[in-house]
């Protein structure tokens, strides 16, 4: 056969094909996908060309019912309908291709490829005949096995395909989750095609809704984890599973509602079908992930602290009880260990450190604080029992980053405070609580040691000190706001959970360093991830040691960094599989053996001298 | 490093080793396995060599405690604790290695690998400290990855995994369906490993219990598929279930409560906890898979016939409401078409005709009579809808081959006759209904065209001719057996439904034939598969012109090949993709289109002139 070179604009790739091929044929040797969901019958119209050099053969009665005379004389054709029969250049225009789009992650700014794990496919199936008897499934397998040469399926599928086949006289979307045919769905519906991923904190939980298609958020919504009712911190909660009978069915089913409800309160806010939703991928620690799945958590809490899994699990939606479409599932991102999670997989994701040429830390602060520090050579985790201070709970009028948090304190005269929304403030949220601690040290109002000194020894001015109280409810406090006896204070003891928390995780960070044979300065960047490291004031976090004394402009907030890497999972496969190098890849250090610890935690607990913090000068 | 040259008897292998590697690692590289339940820690024992050649290293402490001194000098060692010091002469006895066991598969004979898909696989773990703080299911997926390095599981077993593990020590038994962990046992119970194979037959149904460790049968149990309740053809079950609302449900209860009786039944007598039966493998014609499974099958009577799945299909026992295993995995082998189902796939399979380099011919003769013909090179099947005569149904004393029925039919001055397990009578089966018919071809008593003469023109005795009657409820007859008014009669209308059938059967013959562009003569040898199979006298099967007039030496009867073929499957994980490259090499010929096949048929229904017989004179 004779051979002739076809070159493919814009993207000016030519390849030798052999006389009589399709053009779609051709441009598949070359590397680029065309749409094509009749299967190449010329029925559909998708894969227009226009041929600019080379005659190409008159036009088939397919291409009349598409173009114009006018636009077959300029060259249109159908890349199924065109043969090879010389020299040729071919223009593919944008609308007959299919290609991956360059997405922005959350986050850190990285640029991923989309290329979710869900495939919607649109085809226009081949009636059987008695001369082509082949069965139902084994018919689609035919239509789409050049780009999906393995296909198989399960049985609810198998079961509704010949009603579904004859009411939609053979025109069906394909949902394909990887290699497994999930629905198949009446005509097109190749534009509803949507994922939520769902970051379950042990205070907090998001559900975000993306459009698979585009790589596009279409809404967010969170609320608080109702686990709290059984306990604030994850040891409390495992306990509760160990100790009540159905204390993990409770638990689990607890997570599972909330997911349910903003999940729905998300999909309605972006007009998307509970049904048209395939995927959900998840993070949150190992406690977390566990209790969501309801598998035994006993062993987290007790020594050598392991939990049951840590690979990746993959359910179906239906078999936890969920609305979305009956053969969605439910991806949960690897962990790492028994106390640093797919959350902490998931910041990673996000913020590459793992594959950073420059040692990188990233601290994400959520009830448990974790530590990253590293790069592509080792990459060291820990996690640190933080506590919830900064996310407001334990804190006497504390409460989570919503409308009514005080998030910004200022001492002048009098406290100047910032509140989320405006309006009233109802409480203070851990951005707030930083700003007030660091306030108060600024001020002398509590020492080194995290005491309050007695207000009349402090150089402040009167007003100021008018707001410096002590009271049997609250022991000695700060006023921040009061207004018919609605206050919000900070007290002595809300600074000790703060110095409590900020402790374990600045402990938690010179223990990797040292782990990692590195001083500070060899800290490239510093990352803050969680809700709470989005608000924070960086000087302040340096200020009450929570971050080391580091140069202001490498510390940056990435956001719901965890949140983030359950969007890459969830938008592409290839950042799925980087999550599972990253889980065996990333070595955890166990505080708890760590001889150094107790003593680091110690010195950590102090906040640090104003004169030692460099770069706050 | 240093290499000696390692030699393992009574194999005769040798390979060169680096010194320090164990005889354990050494013995791998050479391709023999090892049992090692242990994980070459010491402390099972499994792995006993006798070292013949070469000194050992002094025995280690493990060693000491697996034998006596006597034993030691004589150069009885582990194959985990003796390192590669020098060149070396090891025997490994029987008892220290895995090995594929080679078991007959029923009817043909052939030899095949005993591979099941089920393994089960004690070790004995190491328990997690803080310094190796790995989750349960990835310290599981550690101790086996050399034998199998990509293990998942599901959430099932995660949930039980922790309690599983702490009560039985980290002792337990893995039971793997591939590389899915589908079950945790406390202790070892590798000794418990069983398989169900299932024929599902339009008219009955037949499971066998497998042993999986040995492949051997260790009982059978076979009933009515009560399906017939609605129609004794697939066709009228089909109608059924397009009639009646939730008429698929019922067929699909139907079948799967009979499997479940006869499988009970047969682990009762095997003395096999049902909770043991880890896999199920199943053949039946197309409709039978489609209606054991629920899924629709209105469009296998509609033309142009096609099912929804030809695939294999996998589902666990429990979705389809079974009491094995909860994790037990249900088989359905492959089919080839609508009329062709797995039950043929598993008779190929069986006879190995798709490996054949001669010719040969299988028949099996159920319900419908499937009908292959070919060798490696081209391979056709036909499905010839023969009707349940020969298995009793449809004919006025008809019933399948069991207890009371007559199986073989003789005619001197009076009919003698055999019956199964002896006694009296109660019907007649397909083996003593060819007899009979062949017997009254004999004696003129039915002419070629199948009517039956009058008695008064034959040429026979006079007692035999009192046993030649006509009454108004069966027409004329001949009477076999006659007792207080319990009749077994042959009327001329059972003669009509054999005619039937077998014209049927025979005109699938030819065409395949004509199709192959093949004579009589080309064939290499014919197989008679199922229980009428098995029975039937070849002579008086080629007497009616059932099967072709061919030398009586190469027709073998293969017994239920069918169900032959599903323990293969099940014992065998080569034989399942066998059955899956046969589902795709056979071609079916539909008789449907076929323009000869009403002329065949008209032909075929005759019954041939003796004196055309070659064979028999």
């Amino acid at each position: 056969l004779a051979t002739y070179n076809v070159k493919f604009n814009p993207d000016a790739k030519t390849i030798n094909a052999e006389e009589g091929i399709t053009i779609a044929e051709a441009s598949d040797l070359a590397g680029i996908t065309m749409d094509s969901p009749c299967g190449g019958k010329g029925t559909c119209g998708k894969c227009k060309i226009i041929v600019t050099v080379g005659e190409p053969q008159p036009p088939t009665d397919a291409e009349k019912d598409f173009f114009s005379e006018v636009e077959l004389k300029e060259g249109y054709r159908l890349a199924c309908q065109t043969l090879v029969t010389c020299d040729m250049d071919v223009t593919i225009p944008e609308d007959s291709r299919i290609r991956a789009i360059k997405i922005l992650s959350a986050g850190t700014g990285q640029e991923i490829i989309l290329h979710p794990n869900i495939t919607k496919v649109y085809v226009e199936l081949e009636e059987q005949t008695l001369e082509r008897q082949i069965a139902d499934f084994s018919n689609i397998k035919e239509a789409i096995k050049s780009k999906f040469p393995d296909v198989c399926t399960d049985l609810k599928v198998l079961r509704e395909l010949p009603n579904i086949l004859r009411k939609s006289k053979f025109k069906i979307t394909l949902v394909l989750d990887g290699n497994m045919l999930i629905s198949v769905e009446s005509g097109d519906t190749t534009k509803k095609n949507y994922g939520i991923a769902v970051d379950i904190g042990t205070t907090t939980i998001v559900s975000t809704v993306v459009d698979l298609n585009l790589g596009t958020e279409l809404a967010v919504a969170s609320a608080l984890n109702t686990q709290a009712t059984h306990g604030a911190d994850v040891v409390s909660r495992i306990n509760f599973t160990v100790e009540e009978k159905d204390g993990l069915e409770e638990l689990g089913d607890r997570v599972i509602n909330v997911i349910k409800q903003i999940s729905e309160y998300a999909c309605a806010e972006a007009h998307v079908n509970m049904k048209d939703v395939y995927e959900v991928t998840i993070v949150g620690n190992t406690t977390m992930t566990h209790l969501f799945l309801k598998v035994p958590v006993r062993n987290l809490a007790l020594m050598p602290y392991v939990g049951v899994f840590s690979d990746p699990v993959d359910v179906k939606a239906s078999e936890l009880g969920f609305d979305f479409n009956p053969d969605a599932n439910i991806y949960v991102l690897p962990n790492i260990a028994g106390f640093v999670g797919a959350d902490t997989v998931g910041v990673i994701l996000a913020s590459a450190i793992n594959k950073s040429e420059t040692i990188k830390l990233a601290i994400d602060i959520g009830t448990n604080g974790e530590v990253a520090l590293g790069s592509k050579e080792k990459l060291l985790t820990c996690s640190t029992a933080a506590g919830p201070a900064f996310e407001g709970a334990m804190i006497t009028h504390g409460m989570r980053g919503a409308p009514g948090a005080i998030e910004r304190v200022e001492l002048k005269d009098h406290p100047i405070i910032q509140v989320i929304d405006g309006g009233k403030p109802i409480g203070i949220c851990g951005s707030g609580l930083v700003d007030a601690i660091a306030e108060m040290l600024r001020l002398g109002i509590i020492d080194e040691t995290g005491r309050m000194t007695d207000p009349d020894d402090l150089d402040i001015s009167p007003e100021l000190r008018k707001y410096l109280r002590r009271n049997d409810e609250y022991g000695p406090h700060l006023v921040l706001y009061e207004h018919d006896g609605h206050d919000v204070v900070v007290t002595q003891k809300d600074v000790r959970q703060a110095q409590l928390a900020k402790g374990a995780i600045k402990a938690g960070i010179e223990i990797l360093m040292r782990k990692l044979g590195i001083k500070l300065e060899d800290v490239s960047e510093v990352f803050m991830a969680g809700a709470f490291g989005n608000y924070i004031r960086k000087e302040n976090a340096i200020r009450l040691g929570l971050l080391p004394d580091f140069p202001l402009d490498r510390v940056l907030s990435i956001g719901n960094a965890a949140a983030a890497g359950a969007k890459m999972a969830l938008m592409s496969k290839e950042a799925r599989e980087e999550a599972v190098r990253i889980s065996r890849f990333v070595e955890y250090v166990e505080l708890a053996t760590d001889k150094n610890f107790q003593n680091e935690f110690m010195d950590a607990m102090m906040f640090p001298n104003e004169s030692e913090l460099t770069f706050l000068l």
